[in-house]
């Protein structure tokens, strides 16, 4: 991040705009090559994939989401100028919101932007409204493209749902068929379970936490940075930075803290004549260095704070109110997520290639 | 972190240099408040935490690691000017590393060096040694002097060695009592236990990995930034970086995936006039905002990959290898670490009190 | 500027992007204050002042250059976060640019831009065009709506048309007049015979070079940073990022060069009980940090590059063209640039503003 | 510059340490591409070039001035790592500066540091001194050595000493000859009497300013960025921040505003097949990038403001003063000033064409 927390990358940098309910969300993306194709059919694809109303498990709010290019990209090529882009909000039912203009949701941001910066658009979570990783999902779609051109590709699947875990290594899933389901968890059968665990939670008017796990494959090895700027720093931040996500684990993560050096060592092996290695428990970066094996990791997310029911807290006053439920939420924001963590894992992987440029004269 | 990776921070900035084994370790701290005075005993102090050596639990390499200030502070107090400082490399033994000049450690960033830069410097492990953390540690420790003026206190210790994991809520532990004991773990029994864990796995010249909690207490509401700038990712990011850091979880962390909202809804209350939680499942941030309550976190390392046995590896040309046990190493950084975590919250925390400044005219 | 080139200033940070024909100018503003009232109509008024066709000293393209705010403004009020905002690009004439689309013009940044980026978008001068200063004036006209609450004004005008030069003390002058004719020159006498120069160059299908000088009053000592980031070398840096801008000189500027030490010093004197100097030859600056005095600095322009004549020139391939006078373009740049410098003069001081709020504790 | 002021550049950048009598000035230069051979005794021999006490025209305050390198450079290359380098501050003679201890000197930072920071440490201009451009030069050591590398030359020269002008066409001057005599004026005859000019300033203990002019060959088409970026606007706020230094100009520079354009484009030809021009009157440098020219451009500097005189002021207290005739000032600073204009021109220049590597995928 940068600074004032808008801006995202270093070479390739996405500054990010936008209320939930304000006139529009989008941004500027700097450091985009130039001379590039660009297929904005396929964006447009990409960012759909975020969008609400897609299936009964998440929010019925429907919009276009029409992503609308303002600059940069010129007889479908980029200039290597910066992409102005936004989607204007619409459906916006105001009306719904107006029990939060003096009133703070618990385990919302509503109170902590009111101490930060002494008032706050009420209106959908305003800045801290999911709708902003918008700008992320455009970001990470335009790099998606670039980094398939050198062989990179970024997929993230849903690995759990509340309890529902899938205890399988992702080597035997077939990561083509995330989005076979709405659930986007590349195993049928858990996929089901999941799906009825999140509609049970729907039912009670309750939400579900759950996990993301992506895998990034075709990364040679040497991108990344030393010291504080590790590429699984990197990804770290960009992925912590997710609306409701609240753990990062870079390959066996935190199963690491329990086990002997002696378990978890990454062995050297000739690949095709290229350094690999015959385990990947590092998840495919050393000191901070991508190895040139997979880049795996994983993303925790709690269970949106936003439930169906009666929520009794507090005004900005302090005194006790009980919130009625409105607006209309998902009860798991995991499979939503998908595309976010891709998008972000593109972002950091584009730049850390831009910068590696920069290594030698 | 920014571009090139030795740098963090946004108004308050740590830039470091140096190799393990090159002439010294230091750095410039950039954005250090004017007229603040400065205990440069007490900074010493803290910075001889991590030193190794300082019991059989870690490496036996002793060094003094006497910190020289070379700039920005005058008659006790800061000038508002950067602060250059450093730390003589000593002890030195090159010829512990003479097998590393053309071979590769499994798990250590020797190869991804190689492959990044095309060179590197093979003593002790050059730039990627821990060695390196002491500039963190530098920057840390005046960093916590002047937190410790606004009334916040930041705290971390060992919570788990190996599969030992301590199982008690923070507010059960006294966390003035984290040095009594070299794992810094402040349940004396636990203690003793984990100390016998990392006896055992020395004396099979085996290593084991943990995980470092890290408490803040005193943060008001309203630091921290919005979107990329989550307080929990800029946290994340700063241990992400430190040297073996695998995973990383802010409040309830990856515990929250498994539950539903109804369990973990932090919900107000007004304590003393101010507005609280009862419960803190998220961390002491709400949007990446702090709302006032402790924040804590949980940091997990890996095992280190240097083992006390013979190795077998690959040379950078590909051929077998056995690499022999060579030099000083610990069994179990996690004790090490902690300090180094602190160090890191610190600076994160007050970049961010710093940054906070600038959110009204 | 940072990276990419295309954003400006630290805390207070604007990110511009926008082709001159392509669908829109716009830009994000971070780190504007929270909580600040802000006039949208003086806004636009102040926009309108670099707008082209305003007299027939200027261009005659006509356009609304409506800003449009889309994010960061609720209810009147700023509230911390960016503010996104574009103006639509109409009254494009792309047929006016047909035979720029393989040719280069003389000066201009037709072939530099091919040359780096390997393609442009030829139409207007594509990102390389004047009009991206709309995006400035923007964030610098919200930046003294600020700075006035404050006491800071800050005010531009045109000190020289080709030859003509205004040898006059800006304390002789009512810079209250300034927009009182168009070419901004607050010397009425002086306006005139510098519009009669315009005309007459403008008769010959010729253009005129000139100088902006701006004064800026009000700012309290201390603002600035040392060593890289002084106070005029960031004002320089901001102005001579301005289209067809050559120089830049602080203070006395150029004349300095001349002098001997015992001709310039600026002795102390006590002023209403600060400390003050009697005269003020350094420009309000010393050690890069302001001293209480007026700041006041000159920026030179190069006269417009493209003439209303036939132009020999060179086509992508090496041979020869001849370009027929097209387009709407002013005769001198200067008049227009006045809001310009403003507004990056505004950027500058407001961001070290909030700069200085980080110096202490 | 970068937020605190003491850092500069993107991708190879340099964050500067150290007062003028504080125990040592130095620095982290980051970026430098890995695997360079660094010739370090010609690096020295650059830093010695504004070392002062060379001739009678500069300082007598002698120093050994001697470069410490580290980190960063491992048997005679670069690492890719961050090299950390000091030089220790020794013949201070802090009694010198007694007097100013509780005064400000006219026209100095005293006054404006205290106003900022609220103290400064008085000695010899502390953080204000030009002896903190010694850590410029060493930056630009390095990067001239990787420059030459590429074809890139960077010379500059004194082309002003008070009223003397050099007027001549820089291609008509011998720029090998610049350091054949202590003016640093390629004109023999020209640098005999800018020598008198300086030997008759201080033997009326008065001072005088100058100007330098720099020339660089051999950058290719395309380097610098658009907009805020604009090379010019970089090398004029690398410029602007060497201290004393009051105006800068790129190309005619000032004298561009008082022509017309149709005196002043620069018509392109063909030069050994690439695209160039037959006048460079823009100075190398078209909408903010390089066009294959020579880019050249001059420095402005006042007379230092110490003069040999008894000097009536202010102390801190606002009550009179006289301050006494102290320490070793040199009676013009313009040729010490030549090396580090190099310095930093340098630095702009190697960060840029690693900035251009990014341009494309």
């Amino acid at each position: 991040m940068t600074i004032m927390g808008n801006s995202f990358g270093n070479i390739f940098r996405l500054t990010s705009f936008g209320e939930s309910h304000g006139p529009a969300i989008g941004g500027v993306i700097d450091g985009l090559p130039a001379g590039e194709a660009i297929d904005l059919d396929e964006l447009q694809r990409f960012v759909d994939r975020r969008r609400p109303g897609q299936s009964s498990l998440t929010t019925s709010r429907r919009e276009a989401d029409r992503v609308e290019i303002l600059s940069g990209i010129y007889e479908g090529r980029t200039l290597g100028t910066p992409v102005g882009f936004m989607v204007r909000n619409e459906g916006q039912q105001p009306a719904d919101y107006g029990q939060l203009v003096h009133s703070y949701r618990p385990s919302h941001a509503d109170f902590t932007y009111d101490a930060k910066y002494g008032l706050r658009d009420p209106r959908g979570g305003g800045r801290a409204s999911a709708r902003e990783t918008l700008a992320r999902v455009v970001a990470g779609g335009l790099a998606m493209q670039l980094l398939r051109r050198m062989g990179v590709a970024v997929t993230a699947f849903t690995s759990q749902v509340g309890p529902l875990q899938l205890d399988v290594d992702y080597h035997d899933l077939d990561l083509s068929t995330v989005d076979n389901n709405p659930v986007r968890c590349p195993d049928a059968e858990m996929a089901k379970r999941m799906a009825d665990a999140i509609e049970n939670a729907r039912a009670q008017g309750d939400t579900l936490g759950g996990c993301v796990t992506c895998v990034v494959s075709g990364v040679p090895a040497g991108w990344g940075q030393p010291v504080f700027g590790k590429l699984h720093a990197q990804l770290g931040s960009a992925m912590l930075g997710i609306n409701a996500a609240k753990s990062f684990e870079i390959g066996l993560g935190k199963v690491f803290a329990s086990r002997r050096g002696s378990e978890v060592l990454d062995h050297f092996v000739m690949k095709n004549g290229r350094m690999g290695t015959v385990t990947n428990h590092s998840g495919g970066i050393q000191g901070g260095i991508s190895n040139g094996e997979d880049i795996y990791f994983h993303v925790g997310f709690k269970p949106v704070a936003t439930l169906m029911r009666e929520i009794d807290s507090l005004d900005d006053s302090g005194n006790p109110v009980t919130l009625l439920p409105r607006g209309r939420h998902d009860p798991c924001v995991v499979p939503r997520a998908v595309p976010i963590v891709e998008a972000m894992a593109a972002i950091v992987l584009l730049d850390n290639y831009l910068l590696n440029k920069t290594t030698h004269l």
